[in-house]
């Protein structure tokens, strides 16, 4: 039998699938899941974009340009300018989903062998993208006890190598709803020119800020027009995760011919999502608003819940819609499969992610879990309460 | 400014895109052109695929499983069975088309420095694929006088080095339209597990053969079970490219097990584009038949033509809607871009695509083009006295 790929045996399967087997039985014996454990919205799609699909009269379904639609590109540039970001529609490619952003913002600039920082926890699929092209992660550890902030530019420099060609941030923080701060950015800015490396940006959860925060952009960094690259998608913005539509977008025009040549490869981003993601822009205003209003309520209901429970520390989400927090548990993965396992509360239990599954050092954040506030209201006091109980049982 | 990777200078650029700056001038200049470049058919999608997103209820476009809907894997099921090949659902991966099941395919059996043995002409974009992961594309060149029929096994066993990790056909054939006979693929399957190697066999034209000839697929080889590798598409089954939904099927559950993590990475296919390519697969039977008629007789129309034309020498397609022609010109691709920028007649012209982006072997196939018969009959016929009328100038 011919062996498969070192990269494929080397590729860590998804932290938060390792789980699905034990939920899958815990189903099967009748128990009820709140999914805590998912960065899949409840929210509605708007209606707009999936009337534009509904109200298509395509006769044959074709290739769209392997950059995407015009029609698309030019809105994107204006949805862009209304967030203070000022680009031109040849500094962006449409691509099927930010995943496939990241992999041709990672693609473009990295080969085998070369390094990518990133500061952990971070979204743990930037692993699987850096595996599958043989580009080695080199973390930099941020704290709980500071809600995630970015670390000392000093672990940065520490990690900098000849190997190294960029530095990737997500902003907000998926898993750990970190918002960086303008200070932070050009703290990040100053150290990438000084080292001439290229700065990714994945910017997917722009709009979900909290507390009148505000979100500064990679691409609101004028000196750095030549090192910057945003990854930015549909999914969580307009709630169409299946839509599978992103872009790329940098100023660096040699950077923008390469990954297009990635994008031609692929021929074309998916047509059908392209109509839907052009016309989810037309939303108002007020569907921003509304849904921020909503994660707000939802975000605070969590994070004061996990803090009145003895033993359990939250870090403080400023963005997006996941929160780490600390158990009072040695290792969260034997505790999450527990909860599916072997704990219920009338029939109901949750289901959370392990964090060391978002960390690259090894043996970090053992105790910590990722919870995502993407269920209603009732279903998150609901959840807080399980959790409550089962850490009781769990303890005793 | 930092550097972009070496493998993204190295990747080619499409050999159909190089010529469209010329393409676009010559449309603002008033000019009609003919595009026999490339592989949109014109054929309509099926209207009950069109349909099934139209009436969709969805309200949250979500993400789809990773491996694809269970109930499109299902039905795929029971299309290949009707296709004489027999799999299981856990057997088969949906992608984002044809383009990323071959990106997984290679991601899951190749690491960096292997190599992939082709039959060249070949589909262009396998040099982007095998590019993307550092591998190199090892040719066996195939002739225009054999109808590009498979190659000499010994030509195979001269390219094989431990190196070497499979053997990739299409089949049938992009550019070449030949359809490899059951004797061809049994000696291929001979040479792979003699070797130890995989076969990925690209069989998205499958339905697309002439003559009463039948498509022999890979997976028909029992013995092969744990070495093949097929990838497969509906964009030019169903003439829905713009979808972007393939699959990947092996019978290797360490292959799958491999290409499933990066599935996961990448978190899912389309949503939308999965609901209608499981309508399609509720098109009748004569759906295919009426395609297949359409196709012969254009096929037939250009074979004809151009084996008229003085100094053309054609290879007899058996499969696909694309056939390679030799010209009496010492290189096509000066005269593809001629017919674009200097040449018209009554207002019009042709687009086609020159071989030599189809050959990896450099300075080959320099005085071959490749037409796609993706144009009516009438357009068809006026293509081939265009390009007659053309020659005839060009050396004069
Ligand atoms: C931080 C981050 N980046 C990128 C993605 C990729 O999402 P998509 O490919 O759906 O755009 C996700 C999805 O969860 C994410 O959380
Ligand atoms: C031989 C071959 N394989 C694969 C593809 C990829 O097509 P898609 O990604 O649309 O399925 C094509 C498209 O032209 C092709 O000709």
């Amino acid at each position: 039998m011919p062996n498969i790929s070192k990269k494929g045996v080397a590729m860590p399967p998804s932290p938060i699938r390792k789980l699905q087997p034990y939920a899958d039985k815990a189903i099967k014996a009748g128990k009820h899941i709140y999914y805590l454990n998912i960065g899949q919205p409840d929210i509605k799609t708007p209606q707009k974009a999936l009337d534009a699909v509904r109200n298509t009269d395509i006769e044959i379904l074709s290739y769209s340009p392997s950059q995407g639609f015009e029609s698309y590109l030019h809105k994107l540039v204006q949805y862009y300018k209304h967030n203070t970001i000022d680009i031109d529609s040849s500094e962006v490619i449409v691509t099927t989903g930010g995943s496939e952003a990241l992999s041709f913002a990672m693609g473009s600039i990295t080969d085998f062998g070369d390094e990518i920082i990133i500061p952990e926890p971070f979204y743990a699929n930037y692993n699987g993208f850096s595996t599958a092209y043989g580009v080695t992660v080199k973390p930099v550890t941020s704290k709980l006890e500071d809600n995630f902030a970015l670390p000392p530019i000093s672990d940065f420099e520490k990690q900098i190598t000849p190997k190294t060609k960029a530095i990737l941030l997500c902003n907000p923080g998926n898993p750990t709803g970190y918002l960086y701060t303008k200070d932070e950015i050009e703290a990040i800015a100053d150290l990438a020119l000084k080292h001439d490396i290229f700065v990714i940006a994945d910017e997917v959860y722009r709009e979900f800020t909290y507390d009148g925060a505000e979100h500064y952009s990679i691409m609101n960094v004028e000196r750095l027009r030549e090192h910057a690259i945003m990854v930015d998608s549909v999914s969580k913005r307009f709630s169409m995760c299946g839509a599978r539509i992103g872009c790329m977008v940098s100023k660096n025009q040699e950077v923008i011919k390469t990954a297009m040549k990635f994008a031609q490869a692929r021929l074309s981003p998916p047509t059908l999502a392209q109509i839907a993601s052009e016309a989810a822009l037309d939303v108002d205003k007020s569907y921003f608003k509304d849904v921020n209003a909503e994660y707000t309520v939802r975000r605070n209901i969590l994070v004061k819940g996990l803090k009145k429970i003895k033993g359990v520390k939250v870090a403080e989400p400023k963005g997006a819609f996941y929160c780490v927090a600390q158990l009072p548990v040695n290792n969260t993965e034997d505790f999450a499969q527990w909860l599916l396992e072997e704990f219920e509360d009338r029939g109901e239990t949750i289901m959370v992610a392990p964090a060391s599954g978002f960390y690259s050092t090894p043996q970090t954040g053992l105790n910590q879990i990722r919870m995502a506030y993407v269920l209603e209201e009732k279903s998150l006091i609901r959840s807080i309460n399980i959790l409550e109980k089962a850490l009781q049982l769990y303890n005793a």
